[in-house]
């Protein structure tokens, strides 16, 4: 294919796009097909002569459509968002094309440089401390992660390091493998799993703090833990923070946290993958308080912020941190490391040219667009939880604060498992559960861009309807009994 | 911006890239700016209202393109290429515009499945031992990574784990933070610092194996510090085998290596990350002889393959020991994890829909097409070295097997570090050195899809011209001492 087929493809593509995207509403949500779906449907192997453009163009709505779960439908209800929008597609375009790996200034100083200048801006956005931007001299600053497991990662592993060194310059006698033997984080019991995993893969002891009864981990909480591992020997090293966890949205509380690890010299890292694009509202902004006492922050503008997957925004205070945690420098390390760039604050040594789609949609959209788009997202929230509280059958199992209802009908859990299996075995709106304690619970998000109260109004009647069927043969089972 | 501007704009957009790379060849290959360069040129922050396309338009050619490294140029020949054709541009396009976040199959099914079928096509075209393939009910199997570092890191994850429980399970008297003190990873002194990188995130030792004359690790090599490091009390776990170093593209000897690694129950990992591409022609196959013993291996499709960053593609032959290395279940794990999907291969959760770009490039050239691409390089690369050869100031520095020519001045470090800067700050081709053991080496990679012979001519009569300057002077300063 030359340019001149690309520009013809291209544009087709475009279009294609838009009519996928313009038209989402009337495709079917949730797939219809089976594990293993696909494999018959295509070649055991690759062709050995070129195929033209409009066979393989045939065959996305023959052997792909039929198999996507459509995240940008507004009938999708389920996970978290994924942010998408013209602007962000636009620069993805654009990354495309130059195609450069920026894994140091040299490879390409306008990567290197605009990721730390928009990061600046989001920093801005979110009203982040001074100390977390770059600007012209600072010593903190922004990257762009793929993922908010990524950054949690990042994080502890800088933590790890900064731990080790201290100890081993305080008490010389114990090795690094002694060190690594005591060393423990912490996390909510609501966090997300991926704060375990980076445990496992930092090889380092995780324990889960207990939440209070609005699913937030409190000072006194935290503080149980740190003193029985500090008198069993153990050395608390980080704690992560989560605001808005995954579950049920709920926001540890920083302000009685911070302290206990600034004073217990514990690396507090918040994650606020999902919540975080809501602090560029000065009226939600207060859930960040408390981000001052913070090593690292991090959220997804790709999951709220209408950029497209993957641009997880991560800060730290002292870039010089992140750098140590891959640099210890011991005889292994000694040759060709690059300075410049940002290849050492992130696990992958080449990176795309992610920051255009900041730049792109911080731009395009305005702080007041975007704006919009988190309040209107809060706001059919609210709505959805306004339909449920009028409906005596169900209850609300946590406070509503952003974008997320955790809903159930008051009975079993095996009566909430039946109706969300009628919820999605109807394919009209798809949700995913959450378990709350012991509680199994329907999980309500605010997805789409293009949601709107109407779709709203139709997925609580669809789930009211699909209840009073549940219910009314649930009676008959149970009077069978 | 909505659908109908989406269209007009994005058509805009696909006419500038097909303009950009047309008449890349135009642009200076490597930029004149200065770090710093880009902060004063934007605003301090994103702007409150929405800005017009045009506006964010207009700054792609005043603000970014003066500091971008051409990396498509036909004049670049640093690094290794960095993959690009117009099949994967639209192959993103479509990723972009469905925009799901294939974290498991339910995510959406079709990102999981083409993903395996592709690895599986992938697989076939470098003859892969059946081992490797998903099939239908394989125990082995391919999934895209980010990147060679991921995979790396991946595959040490999953080895460590494994010796970890065997090792307990064999003297349970020792515990696991005892075990992780004992664990040692070995790779070539050629290897990839990324493979250094690794075992510093799971902390576990790595020692570097000497290379032999030609660069590469023979058996005796690893035999002797294997033999070292197992009289020390030490557990040797890991090595990293490199097909196509970094430095001179040399190959460890996988023949010898693999059933050493196998008697010692040793995880063999095969990093190829430029080479990889290159065993899709019958004719370099043999250079993956060997693989039959490897546990893993990983090359990039998105350096050499046609296929856009990132893609890089990783094997595994049971694919249950990367699934065990994040998932120890020990208490603190014990809560909803995904089973299905490809999620416990990597350290994201989310991914992109990857595997688009493979299956339109896959199709769009045929494996005839890429290996074309492939021979090309491999045909441009050694009519450099002649010209090299032809010239008895110069001296080639390693064997020319793919796309890479090592070469230098025959003379001092302080020479050559001369002749590549004065290459460099002429800003017509762009290079990048290494060392080989004591020496300064200049590397002359094949880059671009677009460059042909004139441009290999041009680039030696260009450098040939620098050194007689350069030597002139160099000769004249040598005389005044």
């Amino acid at each position: 294919m030359d340019a001149a087929e690309f520009r013809k493809r291209g544009k087709e593509m475009v279009d294609y796009v838009a009519d996928y995207l313009e038209k989402i509403e009337k495709r079917q949500v949730f797939p219809d097909v089976e594990p293993g779906y696909l494999r018959p449907l295509i070649a055991d192997c690759a062709p050995q002569d070129p195929e033209s453009f409009e066979d393989v163009f045939k065959d996305i709505e023959k052997i792909i459509m039929p198999g996507v779960t459509h995240w940008h439908s507004p009938y999708f209800f389920a996970y978290f968002p994924a942010a998408s929008s013209f602007p962000a597609l636009l620069a993805d375009m654009l990354c495309g094309g130059i195609g450069c790996v920026g894994f140091s200034w040299a490879a390409s100083p306008a990567c290197t440089e605009l990721e730390t200048v928009m990061l600046d801006w989001l920093g801005k956005m979110v009203n982040l401390p001074e100390e977390f931007l770059a600007g012209k001299d600072g010593q903190g600053g922004g990257v762009i992660q793929g993922s908010a497991s990524e950054a949690t990662l990042i994080a502890l592993l800088a933590a790890r390091t900064k731990t080790i060194r201290q100890v081993q310059s305080e008490k010389p006698e114990l090795t690094e493998t002694e060190i690594m033997g005591r060393l423990v984080a912490y996390a909510s019991d609501q966090a997300h799993s991926s704060v375990e995993r980076a445990a496992l893969i930092g090889a380092v002891k995780i324990k889960n703090v207990p939440s209070d009864a609005t699913f937030s981990v409190c000072g006194s909480a935290l503080r149980k833990v740190l003193d029985e591992d500090k008198a069993a020997g153990l050395i608390p090293f980080f704690f992560c923070a989560t605001l808005g966890t995954t579950p049920c949205c709920s926001f540890d509380k920083l302000l009685e946290l911070g302290p206990i690890c600034n004073k217990e010299n514990i690396w507090m890292h918040i994650d606020a993958a999902y919540a975080g694009s809501a602090f560029i509202c000065p009226e939600f902004r207060h859930l960040l308080n408390g981000v001052e006492f913070a090593d690292s922050f991090n959220f997804n503008p790709h999951k709220w912020l209408l950029v497209n997957f993957d641009c997880s925004a991560m800060w730290v205070k002292k870039r010089s941190d992140l750098i140590g945690a891959f640099k210890l420098e011991p005889l292994y390390l000694q040759h060709h490391h690059q300075e410049s760039g940002n290849f050492h604050w992130q696990i992958p040594l080449g990176r795309r040219f992610r920051s255009l789609k900041l730049w792109f949609v911080l731009r395009m959209y305005g702080v007041k667009g975007l704006q919009e788009h988190i309040r209107k997202h809060i706001r059919l929230s609210h709505q959805f939880e306004h339909l449920v509280l009028q409906d005596e059958r169900f209850e609300i199992c946590a406070e509503v604060v952003l974008g997320l209802v955790c809903f159930r009908l008051k009975g079993s859990n095996e009566l909430n498992e039946a109706l969300l299996k009628s919820i999605n075995d109807a394919k009209k709106i798809h949700l995913v559960p959450c378990h709350l304690r012991e509680k199994f619970v329907l999980r309500f998000a605010i997805c789409s861009r293009t949601v709107e109260s109407t779709h709203i109004k139709f997925a609580w009647q669809h789930i009211s309807q699909l209840a009073t069927d549940l219910l009314k043969t649930w009676e008959q089972n149970h009077h069978q009994q």
